[in-house]
């Protein structure tokens, strides 16, 4: 038996023990805030480990960024699982029941996943976030973050381990791996019969990867290749603002959008508008040819850009000659997060919520707001770009399953 | 391009028709059912190839009795569609809605899931079946099912494709593949960017091989390890009643029990009594040394009898000296499928369905009730085994995905 696959026994029976841990769960997580509050000093210490490892290895400023531990950014991450203490235990939950005619009472109830993988890269935030969550929704949780924050991670799972115990919650409640070879991260996605779920938080490239690889069941999260159409009954100040908004106020997340698609019948008097808007925050444009000839100081697009999620200020410009080029344009090259019609007719309205396949589908309003937070989930593990179990922001009852009881007093069939 | 990716965008492609068809739907599915009576006699003869291609290979009985069709089969099939026709369609379906502090309207619809993959064995009236499942739900169909049923297949599916052609739906809302080697059926599981999710319907091997290969979401279906609990505080009359039913009923389907379990302050009185039951149908007994004691003419178990799902005469028996040697021999041994306690304890009754990890937890029934047209679902495509997307019985639900839609009036964030 591999490191692993022990690690995913003791998180198995650690998961029989949390079906029916209750209240323990959030005493739990209130002891893990309370630790990680007391552990400032250590957790920012194992974290200037790995900020010097970071700058030996030239690891570029922004990952360093979001790798760096600092003592409110520790106060934020206790404040976060003490949030997610205070929602509502998803578990239990009786979703529907009926009693059939042979007196069969059928209950169908919400129950935890079992044990989630959390494959992750350089925030070390996501060890408490994430652990909170699963724990929270009666999941035990194996973690697998980036070898860049190994050290945080460490020192973080540890705290929450001994506070869990603390608690009387088995420690296997919460597990990382510590061995942040590509071997370990293959392997946890192949921990068939242990795992019932992997979910990668990160780039494009670790979602592909987890995809590729895994044997177990994946959600895959976050890719946001996000668009706005401007439709010709468009109001222009509504539209400009629309996408100043949902490019600038954000572009490293994926809800912000990277592309906009604008009706050739008012593409003259609305792209200046929204040029004028975009300037203030420097945007560049990568404009097809057509919307080229009309602005000025834009580059041309080429056909990759209309897949690209730029995660930056820039952003790809298209003209249109209807509402149903807008949509097959977006039903190619979108990766399913998030788009809005700007628009004031009614059925063009309607046809785009109603045909456009994607996790979030906006009439006149920014692509931003999908977020677990502003969808009133309490609290959010990713965003869901696939369309089993889950889609778009997943809360806590997006880490559940279900199940049957039957009651009976001695039916046969 | 290969064959398979051109069948998936052109699956693909229906399926965006198929978004907002409607009406159409139920259109095309009662002209399957129509078609399909009018062609008795082309589908019967094709199905005799088949027959006599499984008796020149020397298929064994049992699989051509699966293979065979005859007019009252292929009626069976019409009617099967016909009622699936009748279900209330569940696209559209809001399942929340809120409108938030900024006047943004959010609402969380059911939308369809796409194209659905499935993959079957030797049954030929899985492909109607399967076909007018996904139809109603809103879904592209690609079949591949198995080659001793490739004849009456190909018959089937293009009376369906011509018939929803008929309707006024894209011939392509349902496809087979007529390639039967095993590698196309790899190539169907790593159809990503075309395939939405795949359904394997059949055997332990075929599901295995499809969770093992496939690198688009799967639903895995179907396998039923499963048990009876015999309390000591139970009605043994009940249980040897229960366990009676839900061993011989009808053995071969994934509900039917493999393992019972005894408190051993019962056993002396209780196994005698079940035994003389099960004797009424010449049911094998695999028993554990204790149980053994108090039996005779059984057969000693080994440890593989436990993992055993024999679709057959055949039942393994183990003693157990309390609820906890019950609820830990099922969380190793069990597939998740079914588990029934019988009991006259409260307390106990509690502890089974909370603490049993399983699709369908029974007090005092026959697990042989974990069945979709049982539970009230109209009709199903299998029944899930996994913990994501879908659990138990599936039905339509089980074969939609929801989307967000959010209507403003020019929100920003």
């Amino acid at each position: 038996m591999t490191l692993l696959e022990q690690m995913g026994q003791k998180a198995k029976q650690a998961a029989r023990f949390l079906l029916t841990a209750g209240e323990l769960k959030n005493k739990a997580l209130l002891e893990i805030a309370d630790a990680l509050i007391e552990n400032t000093d250590k957790i920012v210490e194992a974290n200037a480990q790995d900020i010097k490892n970071a700058e030996t290895n030239g690891i570029k400023k922004s990952l360093i960024d979001r790798l760096i531990l600092t003592d409110a950014r520790v106060a934020d991450m206790a404040d976060g699982v003490r949030q997610i203490a205070a929602l509502p235990d998803p578990i239990g939950t009786v979703l529907q029941g009926n009693t059939s005619s042979n007196g069969l009472k059928i209950e169908k109830v919400r129950v935890p996943l079992g044990v989630i993988g959390i494959i992750y890269e350089a925030r070390p935030n996501v060890t408490s976030d994430a652990a909170a969550l699963c724990l929270k929704s009666g999941n035990a949780v194996i973690l697998r973050g980036g070898k860049e924050a190994i050290n945080s991670n460490k020192c973080i799972a540890d705290i929450m381990r001994k506070a869990i115990a603390k608690a009387g919650l088995p420690e296997d409640c919460i597990a990382l791996i510590e061995d942040t070879s590509r071997a370990s991260s293959v392997e946890l996605m192949q921990l068939n019969g242990y795992l019932d779920v992997l979910i990668p938080r990160g780039s494009a490239g670790l979602i592909n990867a987890v995809v590729e690889n895994s044997k177990v069941p994946v959600i895959e999260t976050g890719v946001g290749n996000c668009h706005v159409y401007v439709d010709d009954s468009a109001d222009i100040e509504m539209a400009a603002n629309i996408i100043y908004n949902a490019k600038t106020s954000r572009p490293s997340v994926c809800n912000a959008i990277e592309t906009i698609l604008v009706h050739s019948s008012v593409a003259e008097k609305t792209l200046p508008a929204i040029k004028a808007r975009l300037d203030e925050k420097n945007v560049t444009l990568r404009c097809c040819e057509r919307s080229a000839d009309i602005l000025s100081g834009v580059e041309l697009a080429n056909e990759d850009d209309w897949y690209t999620e730029y995660l930056d200020y820039t952003l790809a410009v298209k003209i249109v000659d209807s509402i149903d080029e807008a949509i097959d344009h977006i039903a190619k090259y979108s990766s399913g997060h998030s788009e809005c019609i700007v628009t004031s007719n009614y059925s063009n309205a309607e046809r785009f919520t109603a045909e456009i396949d994607s996790a979030a589908v906006y009439v006149n309003a920014s692509t931003r707001f999908t977020d677990g937070g502003q969808f009133g989930l309490g609290a959010e593990i990713g965003i869901s770009t696939q369309k089993l179990h889950a889609r778009g922001p997943m809360g806590l009852n997006e880490l559940t399953s279900m199940k049957f009881i039957i009651r009976g007093n001695g039916q046969v069939r």
